[in-house]
Protein backbone atom coordinates (compact mmCIF):
# COMPACT_ATOMS: atom_id res chain seq x y z
CA UNK A 1 0.00 0.00 0.00
CA UNK A 2 0.95 3.51 -0.77
CA UNK A 3 3.64 4.84 1.63
CA UNK A 4 3.70 8.10 3.05
CA UNK A 5 7.18 8.94 2.80
CA UNK A 6 7.08 8.59 -1.07
CA UNK A 7 4.79 11.54 -1.66
CA UNK A 8 6.88 14.76 -2.33
CA UNK A 9 4.40 17.99 -1.48
CA UNK A 10 5.97 21.43 -3.17
CA UNK A 11 4.80 24.63 -1.68
CA UNK A 12 5.13 28.13 -1.88
CA UNK A 13 7.19 29.51 1.75
CA UNK A 14 4.07 31.38 3.28
CA UNK A 15 5.57 34.84 2.77
CA UNK A 16 4.97 34.66 -0.90
CA UNK A 17 1.08 35.76 -0.36
CA UNK A 18 1.85 38.52 1.76
CA UNK A 19 4.45 39.71 -1.31
CA UNK A 20 2.50 38.61 -4.56
CA UNK A 21 -0.69 39.51 -6.06
CA UNK A 22 -1.83 36.66 -8.71
CA UNK A 23 -3.64 38.15 -11.08
CA UNK A 24 -1.62 41.39 -10.75
CA UNK A 25 -0.67 42.85 -14.76
CA UNK A 26 3.58 43.13 -15.10
CA UNK A 27 3.49 45.33 -18.65
CA UNK A 28 7.21 45.41 -19.65
CA UNK A 29 10.08 42.88 -19.14
CA UNK A 30 11.40 45.38 -16.40
CA UNK A 31 8.15 45.48 -14.31
CA UNK A 32 8.38 41.12 -15.10
CA UNK A 33 12.11 41.04 -14.00
CA UNK A 34 11.72 43.55 -10.60
CA UNK A 35 9.47 40.60 -9.38
CA UNK A 36 11.34 37.67 -10.44
CA UNK A 37 14.40 39.92 -8.06
CA UNK A 38 12.23 40.68 -5.07
CA UNK A 39 11.15 36.85 -4.98
CA UNK A 40 14.72 36.25 -4.94
CA UNK A 41 15.72 38.91 -2.71
CA UNK A 42 12.45 38.05 0.09
CA UNK A 43 14.38 34.65 -0.24
CA UNK A 44 17.14 35.07 0.77
CA UNK A 45 15.89 38.10 3.46
CA UNK A 46 13.64 35.02 5.15
CA UNK A 47 15.84 32.32 4.97
CA UNK A 48 13.91 30.41 2.77
CA UNK A 49 16.27 29.24 0.42
CA UNK A 50 18.88 30.67 -2.28
CA UNK A 51 19.20 33.27 -4.50
CA UNK A 52 16.83 32.91 -7.19
CA UNK A 53 13.40 33.66 -8.16
CA UNK A 54 11.40 33.20 -10.97
CA UNK A 55 7.62 34.06 -12.49
CA UNK A 56 5.23 32.82 -15.70
CA UNK A 57 3.01 35.50 -16.87
CA UNK A 58 1.05 35.46 -19.70
CA UNK A 59 3.19 36.66 -22.37
CA UNK A 60 0.29 39.63 -24.09
CA UNK A 61 -1.24 40.70 -20.84
CA UNK A 62 1.39 40.07 -18.42
CA UNK A 63 -0.94 38.77 -16.44
CA UNK A 64 0.78 36.81 -13.48
CA UNK A 65 0.38 32.97 -13.22
CA UNK A 66 2.60 31.60 -10.82
CA UNK A 67 6.06 32.10 -9.31
CA UNK A 68 9.10 30.23 -8.16
CA UNK A 69 12.01 30.38 -5.24
CA UNK A 70 14.53 28.52 -5.09
CA UNK A 71 13.41 25.47 -2.61
CA UNK A 72 16.22 22.72 -2.22
CA UNK A 73 17.00 23.24 1.26
CA UNK A 74 13.66 24.17 2.66
CA UNK A 75 12.01 21.32 1.23
CA UNK A 76 14.79 19.04 1.25
CA UNK A 77 14.53 18.35 -2.63
CA UNK A 78 17.77 19.16 -5.32
CA UNK A 79 15.47 19.57 -8.21
CA UNK A 80 13.54 22.65 -6.48
CA UNK A 81 15.47 25.55 -8.82
CA UNK A 82 13.09 28.73 -8.51
CA UNK A 83 12.17 28.09 -12.05
CA UNK A 84 10.93 24.87 -11.92
CA UNK A 85 8.88 25.49 -8.71
CA UNK A 86 7.35 28.34 -11.57
CA UNK A 87 6.53 25.91 -13.80
CA UNK A 88 5.20 23.02 -11.26
CA UNK A 89 2.99 25.15 -9.75
CA UNK A 90 1.66 26.93 -13.55
CA UNK A 91 0.76 23.57 -14.57
CA UNK A 92 -1.23 22.64 -11.61
CA UNK A 93 -3.23 26.00 -11.94
CA UNK A 94 -3.89 25.32 -15.36
CA UNK A 95 -4.94 21.60 -14.49
CA UNK A 96 -2.48 21.02 -17.69
CA UNK A 97 1.29 19.26 -18.34
CA UNK A 98 1.80 22.16 -20.89
CA UNK A 99 1.40 25.76 -20.81
CA UNK A 100 0.82 25.38 -24.88
CA UNK A 101 -2.29 23.66 -24.25
CA UNK A 102 -4.37 27.15 -25.44
CA UNK A 103 -2.88 28.32 -28.57
CA UNK A 104 -4.38 31.55 -27.84
CA UNK A 105 -2.76 32.17 -24.84
CA UNK A 106 1.29 32.13 -24.45
CA UNK A 107 3.26 32.13 -21.36
CA UNK A 108 6.58 33.22 -20.37
CA UNK A 109 9.27 32.35 -17.82
CA UNK A 110 11.35 35.35 -16.09
CA UNK A 111 14.19 34.10 -13.68
CA UNK A 112 16.26 36.50 -12.01
CA UNK A 113 19.48 34.15 -13.29
CA UNK A 114 20.51 32.25 -16.27
CA UNK A 115 18.97 28.63 -15.61
CA UNK A 116 20.83 25.58 -15.16
CA UNK A 117 20.77 22.77 -17.57
CA UNK A 118 17.83 21.15 -16.08
CA UNK A 119 15.88 23.85 -15.81
CA UNK A 120 16.83 25.24 -19.07
CA UNK A 121 15.17 21.68 -20.53
CA UNK A 122 12.87 22.06 -18.12
CA UNK A 123 11.61 25.55 -19.95
CA UNK A 124 11.63 23.24 -23.17
CA UNK A 125 8.73 20.69 -21.98
CA UNK A 126 6.73 23.22 -19.79
CA UNK A 127 5.66 24.51 -23.48
CA UNK A 128 6.66 28.24 -22.19
CA UNK A 129 7.11 31.11 -25.53
CA UNK A 130 10.03 32.97 -23.86
CA UNK A 131 12.44 32.96 -21.34
CA UNK A 132 13.52 36.43 -19.80
CA UNK A 133 16.41 36.11 -17.97
CA UNK A 134 18.68 38.56 -15.24
CA UNK A 135 21.67 37.87 -14.24
CA UNK A 136 24.47 35.97 -16.04
CA UNK A 137 25.82 32.27 -15.59
CA UNK A 138 29.01 34.39 -14.22
CA UNK A 139 27.45 36.00 -11.95
CA UNK A 140 26.42 32.49 -10.32
CA UNK A 141 29.45 30.84 -11.14
CA UNK A 142 31.22 33.44 -9.04
CA UNK A 143 29.24 32.74 -6.39
CA UNK A 144 30.09 28.97 -6.61
CA UNK A 145 26.64 27.83 -7.57
CA UNK A 146 27.22 25.42 -11.05
CA UNK A 147 25.31 25.69 -13.90
CA UNK A 148 26.07 22.36 -15.22
CA UNK A 149 26.20 21.29 -18.67
CA UNK A 150 24.87 24.31 -20.72
CA UNK A 151 26.38 25.99 -23.70
CA UNK A 152 25.88 28.16 -26.21
CA UNK A 153 23.88 25.03 -28.78
CA UNK A 154 21.83 24.92 -25.50
CA UNK A 155 19.80 28.46 -25.64
CA UNK A 156 19.90 27.81 -29.98
CA UNK A 157 18.35 24.41 -29.67
CA UNK A 158 15.51 26.29 -27.27
CA UNK A 159 15.31 29.15 -29.88
CA UNK A 160 15.46 26.34 -33.17
CA UNK A 161 12.17 25.02 -31.57
CA UNK A 162 10.34 27.90 -31.06
CA UNK A 163 11.85 29.67 -27.59
CA UNK A 164 12.08 33.37 -27.87
CA UNK A 165 15.26 34.52 -25.10
CA UNK A 166 16.12 37.46 -23.82
CA UNK A 167 19.61 37.83 -21.25
CA UNK A 168 20.53 40.16 -19.65
CA UNK A 169 17.78 42.12 -17.75
CA UNK A 170 18.25 44.28 -14.80
CA UNK A 171 20.74 41.89 -14.76
CA UNK A 172 22.66 44.33 -12.08
CA UNK A 173 19.85 44.52 -10.12
CA UNK A 174 19.64 40.48 -10.11
CA UNK A 175 23.23 39.89 -9.86
CA UNK A 176 22.61 41.74 -6.63
CA UNK A 177 20.64 39.25 -4.85
CA UNK A 178 23.99 37.02 -5.24
CA UNK A 179 26.07 39.36 -3.89
CA UNK A 180 23.30 39.93 -0.67
CA UNK A 181 23.24 35.80 -0.23
CA UNK A 182 27.07 35.70 -0.23
CA UNK A 183 27.33 38.50 2.33
CA UNK A 184 24.73 37.01 4.74
CA UNK A 185 26.87 33.36 4.60
CA UNK A 186 24.19 31.24 2.92
CA UNK A 187 24.68 27.79 1.78
CA UNK A 188 25.92 26.83 -1.71
CA UNK A 189 24.46 23.24 -1.68
CA UNK A 190 25.15 22.55 -5.47
CA UNK A 191 29.05 22.75 -5.03
CA UNK B 1 -2.95 33.08 2.67
CA UNK B 2 -1.59 29.83 1.30
CA UNK B 3 -3.58 28.56 -1.94
CA UNK B 4 -4.52 25.23 -2.31
CA UNK B 5 -4.38 25.13 -5.70
CA UNK B 6 -0.06 25.65 -5.31
CA UNK B 7 0.66 22.72 -3.44
CA UNK B 8 1.98 20.22 -5.99
CA UNK B 9 1.93 16.22 -4.65
CA UNK B 10 4.14 14.02 -6.70
CA UNK B 11 3.43 10.21 -5.76
CA UNK B 12 3.92 6.60 -7.26
CA UNK B 13 0.99 5.30 -8.92
CA UNK B 14 -0.52 2.49 -6.65
CA UNK B 15 0.36 -0.32 -8.69
CA UNK B 16 4.22 0.55 -7.79
CA UNK B 17 3.82 -1.27 -4.59
CA UNK B 18 2.50 -4.28 -5.82
CA UNK B 19 5.77 -4.38 -7.88
CA UNK B 20 8.50 -2.68 -5.88
CA UNK B 21 9.97 -4.23 -2.60
CA UNK B 22 11.85 -1.11 -1.02
CA UNK B 23 15.49 -2.65 0.36
CA UNK B 24 15.37 -5.41 -1.88
CA UNK B 25 18.97 -5.98 -3.37
CA UNK B 26 19.91 -6.02 -6.77
CA UNK B 27 23.57 -6.87 -7.23
CA UNK B 28 24.74 -6.59 -11.02
CA UNK B 29 23.89 -3.37 -13.52
CA UNK B 30 21.62 -6.14 -15.47
CA UNK B 31 19.33 -6.32 -12.62
CA UNK B 32 19.19 -3.09 -11.49
CA UNK B 33 17.98 -2.25 -15.23
CA UNK B 34 15.57 -4.65 -15.25
CA UNK B 35 13.53 -3.50 -12.65
CA UNK B 36 13.72 0.29 -14.37
CA UNK B 37 12.59 -1.25 -17.44
CA UNK B 38 10.02 -3.29 -16.01
CA UNK B 39 8.74 -0.01 -14.27
CA UNK B 40 8.46 1.42 -17.69
CA UNK B 41 6.82 -1.41 -18.88
CA UNK B 42 4.42 -1.48 -16.19
CA UNK B 43 3.64 2.55 -16.55
CA UNK B 44 2.71 1.65 -20.26
CA UNK B 45 0.56 -1.54 -19.72
CA UNK B 46 -1.11 0.27 -16.55
CA UNK B 47 -1.73 3.45 -18.38
CA UNK B 48 -0.11 5.58 -15.85
CA UNK B 49 2.34 6.76 -18.28
CA UNK B 50 4.99 7.28 -20.92
CA UNK B 51 7.26 4.41 -21.39
CA UNK B 52 10.14 5.19 -18.78
CA UNK B 53 11.49 3.66 -15.67
CA UNK B 54 13.95 4.62 -13.20
CA UNK B 55 15.66 3.91 -9.72
CA UNK B 56 17.91 4.89 -6.90
CA UNK B 57 20.09 2.37 -5.58
CA UNK B 58 23.17 1.98 -3.16
CA UNK B 59 25.73 1.53 -5.17
CA UNK B 60 28.09 -1.44 -3.32
CA UNK B 61 24.88 -2.93 -1.95
CA UNK B 62 22.35 -2.89 -4.82
CA UNK B 63 19.67 -2.23 -1.86
CA UNK B 64 16.95 -0.19 -3.72
CA UNK B 65 16.31 3.36 -2.23
CA UNK B 66 13.41 4.77 -4.66
CA UNK B 67 11.94 3.74 -8.09
CA UNK B 68 10.18 6.69 -10.76
CA UNK B 69 7.87 6.34 -13.54
CA UNK B 70 7.06 8.53 -16.10
CA UNK B 71 3.84 11.03 -14.59
CA UNK B 72 3.91 14.20 -16.76
CA UNK B 73 0.01 13.01 -17.90
CA UNK B 74 -1.12 11.29 -14.91
CA UNK B 75 -0.06 13.88 -12.52
CA UNK B 76 -0.25 17.03 -15.18
CA UNK B 77 3.12 17.77 -14.34
CA UNK B 78 5.91 18.20 -17.48
CA UNK B 79 8.59 18.29 -15.43
CA UNK B 80 7.59 14.55 -13.53
CA UNK B 81 10.58 12.00 -16.37
CA UNK B 82 11.20 9.61 -14.78
CA UNK B 83 14.53 9.98 -13.47
CA UNK B 84 12.89 13.04 -11.30
CA UNK B 85 10.43 11.59 -9.22
CA UNK B 86 12.83 8.67 -8.34
CA UNK B 87 15.53 11.53 -7.18
CA UNK B 88 12.73 13.75 -5.38
CA UNK B 89 11.31 10.49 -3.66
CA UNK B 90 14.66 9.50 -2.94
CA UNK B 91 15.64 12.52 -1.20
CA UNK B 92 12.35 12.71 0.44
CA UNK B 93 12.88 9.39 2.35
CA UNK B 94 16.28 10.26 3.32
CA UNK B 95 15.37 13.40 4.37
CA UNK B 96 18.40 15.19 2.88
CA UNK B 97 18.19 17.89 -0.61
CA UNK B 98 21.78 15.53 -1.38
CA UNK B 99 22.34 11.87 -1.84
CA UNK B 100 26.26 12.60 -1.20
CA UNK B 101 24.98 13.36 2.02
CA UNK B 102 26.64 10.44 3.80
CA UNK B 103 30.04 9.96 1.89
CA UNK B 104 30.38 6.50 2.56
CA UNK B 105 27.28 5.49 0.77
CA UNK B 106 27.21 6.41 -2.87
CA UNK B 107 24.13 6.04 -4.96
CA UNK B 108 23.49 5.76 -8.53
CA UNK B 109 20.54 6.37 -11.14
CA UNK B 110 19.44 3.71 -13.44
CA UNK B 111 17.14 4.65 -16.26
CA UNK B 112 15.22 3.06 -18.90
CA UNK B 113 16.60 5.35 -21.20
CA UNK B 114 19.40 8.30 -22.05
CA UNK B 115 17.96 11.01 -20.01
CA UNK B 116 16.82 14.09 -20.89
CA UNK B 117 18.70 17.71 -20.56
CA UNK B 118 16.51 18.41 -17.23
CA UNK B 119 17.13 15.33 -15.93
CA UNK B 120 20.90 15.07 -16.88
CA UNK B 121 21.20 17.95 -15.03
CA UNK B 122 18.94 16.96 -12.38
CA UNK B 123 21.16 13.96 -12.37
CA UNK B 124 24.12 16.08 -11.20
CA UNK B 125 22.52 18.11 -8.44
CA UNK B 126 21.31 15.22 -7.27
CA UNK B 127 24.01 13.64 -5.38
CA UNK B 128 23.76 10.63 -7.42
CA UNK B 129 27.88 9.18 -8.10
CA UNK B 130 26.70 7.27 -11.07
CA UNK B 131 24.32 6.99 -13.89
CA UNK B 132 22.96 3.77 -15.97
CA UNK B 133 21.01 3.87 -19.07
CA UNK B 134 19.60 1.55 -21.25
CA UNK B 135 17.29 2.61 -23.93
CA UNK B 136 19.62 5.02 -26.59
CA UNK B 137 18.78 8.42 -27.38
CA UNK B 138 18.17 7.61 -30.89
CA UNK B 139 15.33 5.05 -29.59
CA UNK B 140 13.10 7.55 -28.14
CA UNK B 141 13.31 10.21 -31.18
CA UNK B 142 12.61 6.97 -33.40
CA UNK B 143 9.46 7.43 -31.23
CA UNK B 144 9.14 11.07 -31.57
CA UNK B 145 10.09 11.77 -27.56
CA UNK B 146 12.72 14.62 -27.97
CA UNK B 147 15.85 14.17 -25.37
CA UNK B 148 16.41 18.63 -25.87
CA UNK B 149 19.64 20.02 -25.66
CA UNK B 150 21.90 17.35 -24.40
CA UNK B 151 25.49 17.09 -26.42
CA UNK B 152 28.55 14.76 -25.92
CA UNK B 153 30.65 17.09 -24.16
CA UNK B 154 27.20 17.00 -21.45
CA UNK B 155 28.48 14.00 -20.84
CA UNK B 156 31.73 14.97 -20.43
CA UNK B 157 31.07 17.44 -17.86
CA UNK B 158 29.33 15.13 -15.51
CA UNK B 159 32.13 12.73 -15.64
CA UNK B 160 34.77 15.61 -14.79
CA UNK B 161 32.59 15.86 -11.74
CA UNK B 162 32.63 12.48 -10.54
CA UNK B 163 29.75 11.44 -12.22
CA UNK B 164 30.59 8.03 -14.03
CA UNK B 165 28.17 7.05 -16.53
CA UNK B 166 27.23 3.41 -18.23
CA UNK B 167 25.02 3.38 -21.48
CA UNK B 168 23.39 0.69 -23.23
CA UNK B 169 22.72 -1.69 -21.03
CA UNK B 170 19.83 -4.42 -21.85
CA UNK B 171 18.98 -1.42 -24.65
CA UNK B 172 16.97 -4.05 -26.89
CA UNK B 173 14.74 -4.75 -23.99
CA UNK B 174 14.97 -0.93 -23.12
CA UNK B 175 13.53 -0.04 -26.68
CA UNK B 176 11.36 -2.68 -26.73
CA UNK B 177 8.68 -0.59 -23.65
CA UNK B 178 9.18 2.11 -26.23
CA UNK B 179 8.26 0.07 -28.77
CA UNK B 180 5.15 -1.22 -26.92
CA UNK B 181 4.12 2.16 -26.17
CA UNK B 182 3.60 3.40 -29.57
CA UNK B 183 2.00 -0.16 -31.22
CA UNK B 184 -0.52 0.66 -28.38
CA UNK B 185 -0.54 4.35 -29.19
CA UNK B 186 0.22 6.53 -26.31
CA UNK B 187 0.51 9.87 -26.91
CA UNK B 188 3.74 11.78 -27.57
CA UNK B 189 3.41 15.05 -24.77
CA UNK B 190 6.33 16.66 -25.69
CA UNK B 191 6.16 16.36 -29.39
Amino acid sequence: MPDVRDEVVVSYPEWVYDVVRFGDRYTSDEDRMRLAIELARQNVLRNTGGPFGAAIFERATGALLSVGVNSVVRLNNSTLHAEMVAIMTAERRLGSFTLAGAPAVEYELVSSCDPCAMCLGAVLWSGVRRLVSGADRDDATALNFEEGPVFPQSYDYLQARGVAIRRGVLRQDAAGVLDLYRRRGGPIYNA
